[in-house]
C-alpha cells in the first residue's frame, strides 16, 4: 500500500480551459509505482476549477469559455460581491459549478483516462497567475 | 485493506438521465467483502456523465433532461465545434457541470447511500452508444 | 493505514449557502491522526449539496444563492415533478450541479485547503431540517 502526497503549481495562464494533463503528470512521477489506485487532484483556489473533458480539437475548450461566460456573467445586477473586479464574482460561481478536485482511477502506473478526456484547467480570471495543486496518490 | 478495481459496461441508453444503481451493483459483488471504505465509479467519455439523485419518481429525471436541455442548448451561435452534431457540444458542457466521476461511502458490504438517493446515468448523445466505467473500490 | 468513518449531522439551517468548515472539522477529531490522506464527506440528500468556496465574505454565499436561483428557477413551465412544492425540483437541479460529495487532502492532521477555501452546506429547501453526512477518512 502506497500513500503519496506532494503540492505542486501550474503555470500562470490566460482566462479559459486549459488541457494541463501532461503539465500535472510529469510533476508526479510516484504515480508508476502504483498498480491499482486513485488519484485526487485538488486545487486550493475559489475562482479556478479543474475538469475532465475532450483532449483533441481545442474549440471545445474555447466554446467551454463562452459558454461559462452566459451561465455566469459579469455584472449581474443582484451581485453584492463586486470589489475585486468583474471576473470575481463570476469566477467563483463557475468553481462551485465546475468543482475544485478531480479522482481519477489509477491503473498500471498511469491515469486511466477515456481515448478522449483530458485533464481542464478552468483559469476564471482575467489575471490569476500561477495555481496551486495538492495531488494525492493511493494504491498498491 | 482491500483494493479491488474493474471495468463495467453499462448497456446503451436514450438520450436522458437514467437510473442504473442495480446496474451497476450487480456487477460489482467484491463489495460485499469491505465494511468501511469508498467507491470511485468514473466513466471514460466526454459526452455523458455521473450524478447522484432521487431514486424514486422518474418525473424527476425527466425534468433534469428538459432543465439540461436549457442550461445547455443545441445550436448556440457562438458554437464553434458543431461538426458532430448538434447534440455534441452540449454533451461536453453537460459533462464538465454534471462530472464524469462518483465518490460513494462503502458501509457494511454496500454503498451508504441516503434513501432517496439512487446512481444516474446522463446520457448526453441522441446515439451514445453503451458507456465504460471504471470502478475501484478500497475498504477493510 | 487508517479508515475511519462515521455519520454526522448538521443543525438545521435556512434555504440558502452556509459556511459549515468548523462544525463539520469539531466533529471529526480522528482527522488529527491522519499525516497524509484523503476525506470524503458525503450528504444523504437530494435536495441539499456540499461545495467549496470563499470563506471570508459573506455576500459571496448571498450572490451564490441569489444566482442558482436564476440557474434553477421555480415553477417552470416544464417541470414535471412539482407536487412537492416549488422549491423542490430546483433543489434537485441545483444537487446534481454542485454535487453530493467533496475530497480532500488531510496533510498533517488537517484539510489541507487553500487560504481562502471553506466548506459550505448549499441548503436547497425552504425547510430542509437537518442534514446528515457520512465522513471517511484513510490515509497514514
Amino acid at each position: 500500500m502506497h500513500w503519496y502526497q506532494k503540492e505542486i503549481s501550474l503555470t500562470a495562464k490566460r482566462r479559459g480551459f486549459h488541457l494541463v494533463t501532461d503539465e500535472i503528470f510529469r510533476q508526479i512521477p510516484e504515480i508508476k509505482a502504483i498498480q491499482k489506485g486513485m488519484a485526487n487532484i485538488f486545487i486550493k483556489h475559489t475562482s479556478a476549477s479543474l475538469a475532465i473533458n475532450e483532449n483533441a480539437d481545442p474549440t471545445v475548450r474555447i466554446d467551454m469559455e463562452s459558454h461559462f461566460n452566459k451561465l455566469a456573467p459579469e455584472n449581474a445586477l443582484y451581485y453584492r460581491h463586486n470589489t475585486e473586479g468583474p471576473d470575481d464574482m463570476p469566477a467563483h460561481l463557475k468553481s462551485v459549478i465546475l468543482g475544485c478536485s478531480l479522482n481519477i482511477p489509477i491503473t498500471g502506473g498511469d491515469f486511466n483516462l477515456g481515448i478522449w478526456q483530458g485533464i481542464y484547467l478552468c483559469e476564471h480570471r482575467n489575471n490569476g497567475g500561477s495555481r496551486r495543486l495538492v495531488i494525492t496518490l493511493s494504491g498498491e
